[in-house]
């Protein structure tokens, strides 16, 4: 387990480093904007989407020669997509929240107007970033069918969407099925495009990407009601923000529906049911890796 | 000169209409979102720059066939990012406007939350728009060269790096270096990205992509300084919003760094600049509807 988590922390390092050329940078007037655009990229981030979209590559037997031209653009725009939506979630208009990972966030550093620019920045960058990748020959297609799930899971049928109920029901009660609507397009979503991307890029064929969706599907749920575990668990040192929040601000959670015993049984099938489906995938790569991310995923304390 | 506005308004008209088809719309539970998206698109709105698209796609000899599978998603995209744009501009952090076009803004009809997420599901559906594009046989790279464009012009080294020096500078005098790298940012990069995708997805060579781009620089600088004027000169009625805003702002602008004479004179001169830039470009179209779309924004009096 200790071995897992340093080669996690390791890999977390490796893509930081993959992703920085694409996270725009000036001298000029509008430096304000990149700092800011940087500070919300470069704060620790664990880097969960582009690992799982690189070990999904990987694992269905991706190109390693290609990655550096096809892959590692498409890294940095989902980490860019879900630092934006970072920013923009803790704005004073939507969760509010000054800290993130122990450290103030973008807009109560920067400023209101520029926590907006920033992540508007980050968005327009993510997709600037996936239209500098380069195909190899015989691979024509691939870019623009990632950038169609990427967009898509993005957007007012994915993240977007979810976050907007999230946001609409702040306070009030949750159906089973609402709570279920925002995991699935709030966080699923964009796990799902990171994984769907990863098997588009490796070239897999049309059932085996929806194979990984519904591989992503359910590990988007699972990582969900582990986050609302850990609300209620874990300490705000280990967290790096406050704990209790969802029942402070009296949250519907899994947790608060279903009880923590069920949240934990649920989660734990949803993982076996996912790496189950994983098995009976032909890859072509190493799955091996992706299966342990899945479960250090389920299994996480922070 | 009736006759021409007649004219611009129906096309106006049958543009929004084209765009319509691209622009979320859903009776999920996420259904205030794209509400929100689509009062922000449907307002009213002159349709500038996707005319700037059509008639530069039309002057330079594009396929009138391929106008429904591979123009139209574009004019919505455009679209759809410069009306993010002002969705955020006008959010209390910003510029703090209430109405707009002599109607509610976004955030204060919807809130501020939904302001915030409104101007980001717009900008992730503006790439899903292009995304969804087609090329006919023979076009292919089209889409993806077209969407480099759209992507560099409207993020932190176009429009968002405009408007961020924009907001920084609120309040405070601005050099005329300052003042022209915002107006060449903030407004001049996206009129600048839709002539040219425009002239990319006509097919036109790098020279012709070029020559349409020293075109747009001239009528983005054209049209910041008629804002300038207008803001002067016009009444709160004709402009739907309040005039006098840049002085109550202690706002720099063209007028007040060069006076309203030579604001006009400059202005003119720069319309004609780019005719007859227009003028020697072998288009392989019509080019008299853009060089008359060009001719009527630097004039116009709303």
């Amino acid at each position: 387990m200790t071995e897992n988590r340093q080669t996690r922390a390791e890999l977390a390092e490796e893509i930081t480093e993959r992703i920085r050329p694409f996270v725009p940078a000036t001298e000029e007037y509008q430096k304000t904007l990149t700092e800011a655009m940087a500070y919300s990229v470069f704060n620790g981030g664990k880097r969960v989407r582009p690992m799982l979209l690189l070990l999904t590559y990987r694992a269905l037997g991706g190109d390693r020669a290609a990655e550096a031209t096809l892959v590692d653009p498409f890294l940095a725009a989902i980490e860019m997509i879900h630092c934006y939506s970072l920013v923009h979630d803790d704005l004073p208009a939507m969760d509010n929240d000054r800290f993130r990972r122990g450290i103030l966030t973008t807009h109560a550093k920067f400023g209101h107007a520029m926590g907006i620019l920033a992540g508007d920045g980050l968005l327009n960058a993510a997709f600037e970033a996936a239209l500098s990748a380069r195909e190899p020959a015989g691979c024509e297609g691939r870019i623009l069918a990632a950038m169609r799930i990427l967009a898509r899971r993005a957007g007012a049928f994915g993240m977007v969407g979810g976050q907007t109920v999230d946001v609409e029901k702040t306070g009030q009660p949750m159906t089973e099925e609402e709570l279920v609507f925002v995991y699935r397009l709030k966080t699923g979503a964009l796990l799902a495009a990171a994984m769907q991307v990863g098997a588009v890029l490796a070239g897999a064929p049309a059932e085996t990407i929806d194979a990984v969706g519904e591989i992503a599907e359910r590990v988007g749920l699972a990582f969900q009601i582990q986050d609302d575990i850990l609300d209620v668990v874990s300490t705000t040192e280990e967290l790096g923000k406050p704990v209790g929040s969802d029942e402070k601000n009296h949250k519907t959670t899994y947790v608060t529906l279903h009880g923590m015993r069920e949240s934990r049984e649920t989660e734990e099938r949803l993982s076996e049911e996912a790496l189950a489906i994983l098995e009976n995938i032909s890859g072509g790569g190493d799955k091996e890796p992706l299966a342990e991310l899945i479960t250090s995923l389920v299994g996480r304390t922070v």
